[in-house]
């Protein structure tokens, strides 16, 4: 039998596919939605189908943005002969709340992972190669310190080197306020192994 | 600045204003969603609008139902003649997946709570004490075991007993298969108070 009115159980249901939310949570933002003034609920379900219909891959460094192509690529003040390759549109915020960088990014959406079947073609490489036709000095591979993120650096510093342009990777070690005894053995190596004449 | 499209900062926004989903939580779910297929975000919308729009209090009981009196309320299996009282739907649906329940319900949405400013005419108890004017013969109390959920028992109890009507209330006590070292003291005091001669 349902226990709950079948909008309740669709919305349940709906909101149980998002990932994290189990159907216990998921039945707790459907009561707390029921809640919610009429029209606080309408902003969430126009936020929900605005940003889906609104937000595509920037032309230029396939960012997830509103525009056709990103403020950032279309900013006169960026030096465009450098790019950072990071995995994800959160990555590139993360360097931007930074404040530092002044190049443009890439952003794959993924990493080359065969154990999930995601090869060199499923993630935006082919974008990134074509942008290399233009004036660029260096790449610098920011992808994550994972397995993937590790093979897909691989694989980029092995293609846009021999067109001779300078390829960089983001360094790797002890994070800053890091407490020694607490960092795992292959963050100890890379330290040791990237470590720098004071 | 703004490190995404506004779409995107405005989705994040409003999923942090749900219960339990802070801002970082908020950013992985609305870039979930711009990764789901277009008629699933569809889906969830709409799952939203229509659970909202379609959803009111039973006449009756003041369940959450779609329907003007709710599948309970107007089976005529169901004892009309007795009455349990929870604080919200979802208990409601928790005493139905046990199943043994006869009789009928009465959702009161809240619990008195004054610290909160939740006073007797903030829940639903005035569609309770009008349906006592009916035939009623029992009004069984299964308000949480909270300090809020005692002081509604108590008041309910208060204006239900002088109409000459059984007012009974949930047993309190060591859950089943609950460990005696690890209960706290208030509820193995209420076991022993409540116990029972075998």
């Amino acid at each position: 039998m349902d226990y709950y009115s079948g909008y309740i159980t669709k919305l349940i249901e709906e909101l149980s596919g998002l990932p994290g939310i189990g159907t216990r949570t998921a039945a707790r933002l459907a009561f707390h939605i029921l809640d919610m003034p009429e029209e606080q609920v309408k902003a969430l379900a126009d936020a929900i189908v605005e940003a889906k219909g609104n937000v595509k891959y920037c032309k230029e460094c396939c960012t997830l943005t509103d525009q056709e192509v990103c403020p950032i690529c279309s900013s006169k003040q960026r030096d465009h002969k450098t790019i950072m390759v990071v995995e994800t549109t959160k990555d590139m915020a993360a360097y931007e709340k930074v404040g530092e960088y002044q190049g443009v990014y890439h952003v794959l959406h993924g990493a080359i992972n065969p154990m999930a079947g995601i090869g060199q073609n499923d993630i935006k490489l082919k974008e990134l190669f074509q942008r290399l036709k233009d004036d660029v000095d260096e790449v610098i591979i920011a992808t994550n310190s994972s397995v993937e993120g590790e093979a897909t650096a691989m694989y980029i510093s092995k293609v846009v080197k021999p067109l001779g342009i300078k390829v960089t990777r983001i360094a790797s070690g002890v994070p800053v306020g890091g407490d020694l005894e607490n960092i795992d053995n292959v963050t100890l190596l890379r330290a040791l192994q990237g470590r720098v004449i004071v």
